[in-house]
């Protein structure tokens, strides 16, 4: 059985610690107010997990996985802007409860702050770390520009959203598992594996994602079903059925997604397209391949049997969405 | 006679390598687009004239004085969208000619490219460089969010403004000789004061600029004198006559700021107060404790006289607006 207790713990006792009470407080509050909203703080788990598993003690971990934890809230809250989320995690976002201003520059000190987690590695680890954070940093707002843009657009390919997903979400994964090895003092080939392991395992979540919105079951998936379809969003399923729908299915399905409206048969219809042009099937294979693909990269990971398996527990734990 | 010619020349060559075809074009365009508006790049050209000064290659500067002018470039777009601000050295900000996603997105790629122009350098000096850059560029964005908050404050004391103005301006001057001395290899008293140097005279640039926008000569300082003045701007020298000027002379400044209107007798009374209070002359005598400040930590400088001259020189200049 998977347990991530001893983690989850020494995650949230240095959590507690990192709580400031520095000036100006409108600079830092929002940075608590973020941090405090929980979430399921799966990237730092991966970095300490990632660690242990490389036989390091998992603390030496800690600052690493705190970047990543900073990183990926600093990313939330420019994001809910861009997407005028007003809730996050149920409460307020950032930038609804303070402003815009407060929003934009509480991100800027997190990302910042980030980098400083770094510091308290000695120079080389502090460099290797420092440029794979970049890496990523730069690839994540890249993936979100994309993604930005992909709404306005008209044409965009399956290719070009796995890439956007690949870039926006699942290279954090990977990072975060690579930095507890890199942390570790792994070796080259299971540094550049165990990122593969993250970063395809992310892919196959974020497709699930998108599946489990129009197929999943609504109990186990706490949100509404088919709330992509009723948003129009641009989801592998639908640039996957433009792509293989048969053309008169191709029209309505154009037609559905040009008009906003909450019309429970658009939901239903659009999931009998996704279902008669394959799509439906397609994107589970997909899933299956990437998480397949994952579990295949972790064979070069140079540890021992046990502890892939509990890498191996954790992506289906994943997959299972009991995480 | 100070000839800053091979800095910027160097610079400019070094700017046009940068300009980059990457993908996606919303990402990178917009930061093309804020470099090629120039600018005075002040201090990009210390860091390398620092470097020079301490006797070596100013070339090897150049990663560092990039992030400075990366870093200094990605605070100007996100500041611009705080200000509200349509233009930006005389051409459209970045998010009004493209959008606020776009500027918040490509401000936050700028700050994250900056850190990366530290990976040419060896791990010691990459900890170093990116660790003075992680605490500056918090103090601006501290800085930032004291100026954001003094506007909607009714009480802010000449002692907040003054450490509001060191963070969000005078900092990164100091980082930026900084830098070069630490590529250069400098002692600890030497990167130290030369610190202090750039800040010191940051103050006395920024409580200048406050200064020139009520006394300057209109045909030199190329902006409306008086502009602050009719913006309600809380300068250092509404905040000290605020503090100096006598009970009537006050309230009459208080109403004047209170009230939003083009009418010169605003300017000439409030000019008249800043005379009475005795503000004026307390500003000049600030600008010049700062700047004397400045020159006197620079003994501490363990480089040539003539080096040294270079410096007052450059110092000078400045405060005469000649750069």
């Amino acid at each position: 059985m998977l347990d991530l207790t001893k983690y989850k713990n020494a995650l949230a006792l240095r959590l507690k610690e990192e709580v400031t009470t520095k000036e100006p407080r409108t600079l830092y509050e929002p940075i608590d107010y973020i941090l405090s909203l929980g979430g399921k703080q799966l990237r730092p788990v991966l970095t300490l997990m990632s660690c242990d598993l490389f036989g390091q003690d998992y603390l030496k971990a800690m600052n690493a996985a705190l970047a990543v934890e900073w990183f990926h809230n600093f990313s939330l809250i420019h994001d809910d802007i861009m997407d005028e989320a007003p809730l996050r995690r149920g409460a307020p976002t950032v930038h609804e409860k303070w402003n815009l201003n407060t929003g934009i520059l509480s991100g800027d000190a997190m990302l910042i702050l980030a980098y400083r987690f770094f510091e308290g590695y000695e120079p080389p680890l502090f460099q290797e770390l420092a440029q794979l954070f970049s890496k990523t940093a730069l690839e994540v707002c890249e993936g979100q520009q994309y993604d930005v843009d992909f709404e306005s657009r008209n044409e965009v390919t399956v290719s070009e959203y796995l890439k956007m997903i690949t870039y926006k979400t699942a290279v954090l994964l990977g990072a975060a598992v690579k930095m507890g090895a890199i942390v570790a003092g792994a070796s080259e080939v299971s540094k550049q594996s165990i990122y593969e392991f993250g970063k395809n395992l992310g892919i196959a979540f974020q497709l699930q994602d998108d599946y489990l919105d129009a197929f999943g079951d609504p109990k186990k998936f706490g949100k509404q079903v088919g709330g992509d379809i009723l948003a129009n969003k641009k989801t592998y399923l639908y640039l996957h059925a433009l792509e293989h729908a048969a053309e008169n299915d191709r029209n309505t399905l154009l037609i559905w997604f040009g008009t906003k409206t909450d019309a429970p048969e658009k939901v239903a219809e659009v999931k009998a397209i996704f279902e008669r042009s394959g799509t439906t099937e397609a994107t589970r294979n997909m899933i299956e391949q990437y998480t397949q693909k994952a579990f295949e990269v972790l064979e070069q990971v140079q540890i021992l049997e046990d502890q892939k398996n509990r890498l191996r527990e954790f992506g289906g734990a994943l997959m299972n969405r009991e995480l």
